[in-house]
């Protein structure tokens, strides 16, 4: 099968029937919905053996690709299933059942006059396109979440893991059908680099594409599609240490959103240390940072405070870069103007942080800074739908656009999300022993 | 001026000091948005003398334009200013200073865990740009709608706007400055056709575009812009009548639909009828529609229940028409399902409305139809921000994307507008004697 190409024509007749899946599934009620996760989870289960072999076939060539060093080490370890892995997957499945439909929901209601009432309703979006690269619990999560908000999905993932993505959608998809109550082609699979090409054309039948893989992956698809994308090309996320942060609370911060995770969107890319307080903060910053094997680089005014190292110089057309490796650049700014600055002409709209403990200069912060998160004392990594309670992650998204029908005033704002902290890293909310979130909701 | 060419460098520059103005407006507190619209109100009637001037030099160009046919009527008459019309644009920047505030809004808080609070805030999208045609009362309207929403904005007129615009322009942005706390920037105007692909280039230093125009002008911009497009090329809006319709009721709703404003997008253009009536319904409403001026064009089985007439046949090519005038297209369906495949093959996601009096029908038809709006036994001409209560209308969109941040379930979904009617047509609304609108809300 992973030789075959699919023609073009296929691909159509595909999204075809997902569209009119789609239109049974938005209708679906809540509690079919729910039935069909289930036994969405149960086929897995039931299914186990295959699926485990179709993936160690694709780790087999895979591992062929790697030792030519045609694959990273780290796209085969995502590739690779484990029996811990594949519970998590089901056990993904089955959370999704558990959060609460959104679609369906009354958002506003208002009497326009004697019985002419208005509603806002919120509904699926219809056909969801999903191109990614290795990660088989992609495949699951994103068909769960799928079923959950009514919208029909078209999984395309990358040539390595093609034997364990029709093994995992031959499970979904009897799964689903007749007894279920919900169409199996609104959870189908297409393959091949033409396949691509062929969906990023399709505007009006597909609704959103949501690519999950590499920046190139990412910027690709927005390039060479009219149809929406959700998601984001880079993250080159910041964080402004000032004058008046706690500086131990900073290297905390620092470490724990650069070295947690090196290679995710909302790990930290480049620190501004404001002026007053650069030579006696940098040099304990590139203490920690070293020790935790950070690769430290930086602006003439960074390396000027650090008197007793030598670090790499970042030119001025590198401040827009996502290592996305145990890497991070430093520069030393005059204020929050400067440092405001810096993040509107470098950033990528992504999220940032402020470490310190004036209140007026985090206020200035959080309102003028233009991402989607804008964080105050604690760690970039908290940028997750699980941590903010969600329950699951589709993507984070950078663009703004949100209107349907009518816009008002209401049409020319959008949201972000701020976070007040008092230094928490993400770290203690990872593995054994750790912290728990309580997600519980405030009056406002 | 208007001979003159505006420099790709010129726009940038205006665009980047736009940018710069957004940043100061985005944090402006409601009073001082308010204010800086009392001052802008003041200074539109104290220069009234000059903008009637220049647009009376705008309509003097353009009469020769309409005695070469080289400009239609209708835009001819959108672009004359007269004391009414110009009072009319005064009272709407006032009643947008009255509305509240849409950013700045707490729209969710959460506890973490002790000391990590989540909030989602309402804020500005950045720079708008709005592509019109010749309407000197969009210039007001947007200019004020931006600054209320925290947002700058860019304009951009047609050739035969010209003067007006930069009459008006240089009022408004007299009125912002130092002393209004809102940067003149906030509002600028560029002109010529080159300034438009420099624009529609600025991906990241323009946040969404705004076409007021023709479905021409909409397509052009959509299909050559990575910027968000806020907008419908087309309004390919349907009426399905029933099998259990009041008669009547759907003759009158089908009239206002068309009559009461044919060139605007939210104007019916395709009436699909339920087969067991046909041949009773369609004689009716051919006269009705033939005594208001309306040319009746219809599939061969519509012109089969209308054996006294005779009807252009409308080809299989032409069902998705935007008529924007007294004509409209009759079809006769099988059934519910076959009225929504219809709409779901020919129309535009604008608004469609169902007349019956089966409240499953009814159920069915709002659920099922994939519309931004969708309406039970009233006009699709309810389909407009005032009317929906909004205060103002920025446009109306089609698009369904929306989410920012981490995007979990609820970006997965989009929201339409329901109306559960009893027969109203918008003509009760409009002119003297007019009934006004409740715009209660209701509990939900």
């Amino acid at each position: 099968m992973s030789t075959e190409v699919l023609a073009a024509s296929d691909v159509l007749a595909i999204v075809e029937a997902a569209r009119k899946a789609s239109r049974k599934l938005a209708v679906a009620s809540s509690s079919t919905k729910n039935h069909a996760l289930t036994r969405m989870a149960a086929a897995l289960e039931s299914h186990a053996a295959e699926i485990l072999a179709a993936n160690a076939e694709d780790v087999k060539a895979a591992e062929v690709l790697a030792a030519r060093g045609e694959l990273s080490g780290a796209l085969f370890q995502r590739l690779k299933l484990n029996d811990d892995k594949f519970r998590a997957m089901i056990q993904g499945v089955l959370a999704v059942r558990e959060l609460p439909d959104p679609a369906g929901r009354v958002l506003d209601r208002k009497l326009l006059d004697d019985g002419l009432i208005l509603q806002k309703i919120s509904c699926p979006l219809g056909v969801l396109a999903i191109i990614f690269e290795a990660r088989p619990d992609a495949i699951t999560q994103i068909s769960s979440l799928a079923i959950k908000s009514g919208n029909a999905v078209i999984l395309k993932g990358g040539k390595e893991v093609e034997r364990t993505m029709m093994a995992l959608l031959s499970a979904i998809r009897g799964a689903l059908g007749e007894v279920a109550g919900i169409p199996e082609d609104a959870v189908s699979g297409v393959y091949g680099r033409e396949a691509v090409q062929t969906i990023l054309g399709m505007t009006g039948s597909i609704d959103l594409v949501i690519p999950r893989g590499s920046n190139a992956l990412v910027q690709y698809i927005q390039k060479n599609t009219q149809i929406p994308v959700l998601g984001h090309a880079d993250g080159v996320c910041h964080i402004f240490v000032d004058a008046a942060a706690d500086q131990a609370m900073a290297v905390s911060v620092i470490v724990d959103s650069k070295v947690q995770y090196p290679a995710v969107c909302n790990a930290v890319e480049t620190i501004l240390v404001h002026s007053a307080i650069a030579t006696e903060f940098l040099p304990e910053l590139h203490r920690a940072l070293t020790e935790n094997g950070v690769r430290v680089r930086g602006s003439a005014r960074a390396q000027a405070s650090l008197p007793e190292a030598v670090i790499d110089l970042v030119k001025d057309d590198e401040w827009h870069t996502e290592y996305s490796d145990l890497v991070l650049a430093v520069d030393v700014v005059a204020d929050l103007d400067a440092a405001i600055d810096h993040i509107e002409k470098h950033g990528s709209h992504h999220t940032e942080a402020i470490v310190t403990a004036d209140p007026e200069a985090a206020r200035r912060f959080l309102n003028e800074v233009d991402s989607a998160g804008v964080f105050h004392n604690c760690s970039t990594r908290f940028a997750d739908g699980f941590r903010y309670g969600f329950g699951a992650e589709v993507g984070v998204s950078t663009s703004k656009l949100h209107a349907r029908g009518p816009v008002g005033l209401e049409g020319l704002v959008t949201y972000k999300y701020q976070i007040e902290g008092s230094g928490q890293v993400v770290r203690d909310y990872v593995g054994r022993d750790a912290r728990t979130f309580r997600h519980e909701p405030l009056d406002f």
